[in-house]
């Protein structure tokens, strides 16, 4: 079996369920390896990956008999089949925070559930902790990412229009071995830079520009999350003094990562920073990056993480003044157990195109 | 108020509902129009749309007056505020198929609900008829689709890999006017035409390959969807029978598309002429096409729905002969009174390039 389901069997054990119902198809690439549409149920006596027509040859290539998956058809299940994967288990956890309330309910129908219970993030909790295999896929999809910010520093040229050249990282991406984007890249300049989650627009890029480049790759299944704030001409000295409080705070946040630190204080001492400038900071000081772009741990005032070694994170300072311009500087950073390696090495000295 | 909203609460009133939460974003869209993450609230007083700082500028600026719309920053709600907005509804309508049993849990508790009840898709069901303004952006997504195609006959050649053709799909889109593509692209070459699924890999077009490319744009947030399989250079006569024989089955399927078809009984005939073939239908004839790529009605043998004038649906039967390759011809088919006008016009021939 593998260590990762192995994993979860000893924490559904401390939890006191005997059955977990794998709805979230993330938590099921992780603990399978493969992406597949379906449900993974787990119980102490085997693992079954129920999927369809679609899937089965593709899983069937990439699971081994090592891994000990049975997996059906779902065509091929009876009534009485799903009444027999449960039968011996008397409390069966389910993904709360992914499974809908409709399919809740046909669940407990069907596995005629004597008693479902919500999991607290499970699986999602285990994600948090990276073994080699995943930081290396992580570390291979920020250096295409760093590479790709290289090439954008030379091909960003005046007249260009934020989608233009949010294809252009799509198709860097791509031609370097990447499985593509890790999630929508933001390519917002001028006054759109303002907008935190902005998308590419047909603006053009005009001379005295702010531009904001958030992006990431995806390498094989993993991501990289990294944002850089570029300038295009001359820029007036307020916008370069507040570029370089906003390098100044992710320094600092980035000095305070590492094995047993405090997400929440981290990103308390940034606000008081904002706060002393009459600003605040308007999103989460930083996330946990993975399978998905987005996971735990979350870096705020307002979230309870304890930063652990092998956890990969951002560090995100951002400034947003609505109608002008956006300032906003992120790695991917990974715990270690006296510091951290910033895995993104792009340049962050205040880059003038 | 606009239409939709207006509309909207005729069907909860004829559900016996007197307020809704709405969490699924697509919805959210579709009644607001404009794209936001957070929840819309529907009682028969008001309209509450609840979403946070990163969206509240871009909201103010696209909801008018006349859509009779109360924003909200759920950054200053109080727990005083949350019991208020249903305080005078005893029956209030959840989206079980969307939000998530933690959700559900959740929004019963803040909101006080006296009697949360399922609404089976009340929305979906609203989004499957299609007003002229919609048609519209689907029939403009259609047209860059065709466009595409007919660059793409002279773009492929031989050497190129799926990844790559897959990725000038999306930058044709977008130098053309979509917001990007519906879905992600499928070119599938070779044996991997053989999945329904396939996504694009680095695998190169080769002499004698079929390519299943299955693609559709998004244009002002609606989609186009079409499937066009190609043959590189000579075809073997079997293969070119069976390509006539998809090809027939799907016209056939057209010509039964009208207004009051039963979904149904058009799958069912295409099913048994592929019985006879001893072949059977793995997916489905066909699905709606809107906001979502994949929405109501579902044209399957398995699916209940009577076709009606305005719908917007796929026509793709398709034939997969594993690890050797996979035939599939789709179209996006606007429903009318007496017949069908199919958007996407490519060319269906058996094309060689």
């Amino acid at each position: 079996m593998n260590y990762k389901i192995q994993s979860l069997r000893e924490k559904m054990k401390l939890m006191g369920i005997d059955g977990l119902i794998i709805t979230n198809p993330i938590n099921i690439f992780y603990m399978v390896g493969t992406k597949v549409e379906g449900i993974f149920l787990v119980t102490d006596r085997e693992n079954v990956l129920i999927t369809d027509a679609r899937y089965i040859e593709e899983v069937n290539k990439s699971i081994t008999i090592g891994d000990q998956i049975i997996v059906y058809d779902i065509t091929n299940i009876s009534d009485e089949d799903y009444l027999a994967f449960f039968a011996e288990c008397s409390k069966i956890g389910i993904e709360e925070n992914h499974i809908t309330y409709a399919k809740y309910q046909t669940y407990v129908r069907k596995f005629r559930l004597k008693e479902a219970v919500e999991t607290n993030n499970i699986i999602e909790n285990m994600r948090m902790i990276k073994d080699e295999g995943e930081i290396a896929k992580i570390r291979r999809a920020c250096e295409i990412t760093d590479n790709c910010f290289r090439h954008l520093t030379e091909y960003i040229k005046i007249g260009m229009s934020e989608k233009e050249i949010a294809l252009e990282i799509e198709k860097y991406f791509i031609d370097n071995g990447a499985d593509g984007v890790a999630f929508e890249t933001i390519v917002a300049s001028g006054e759109n830079s303002s907008k935190p989650h902005a998308v590419p627009t047909d603006r053009k890029i005009e001379q005295g520009d702010v531009i904001v480049i958030d992006f990431g790759a995806k390498y094989k299944g993993y991501c990289s999350d990294m944002t850089r704030t570029i300038f295009v001409g001359e820029v007036e000295e307020s916008i370069k003094n507040l570029y370089n409080f906003i390098l100044g705070c992710q320094e600092r946040a980035t000095n305070k990562i590492k094995d047993n630190a405090e997400g929440k204080l981290i990103a308390k001492s940034l606000e008081s920073e904002f706060n002393a400038r009459n600003q605040s900071m308007l999103h989460a000081l930083g996330h946990g990056v993975g399978i998905d772009v987005h996971e735990f741990p979350i870096i705020s005032e307002k979230a309870c993480f304890t930063l652990k070694e092998n956890m990969v994170v951002t560090n995100e300072p951002g400034i947003y003044i609505p109608g002008r311009f956006g300032i906003r500087i992120e790695d991917t950073i990974l715990v270690n157990k006296m510091s951290c390696e910033v895995l993104t090495k792009s340049n962050k000295k205040l880059i003038v195109i």
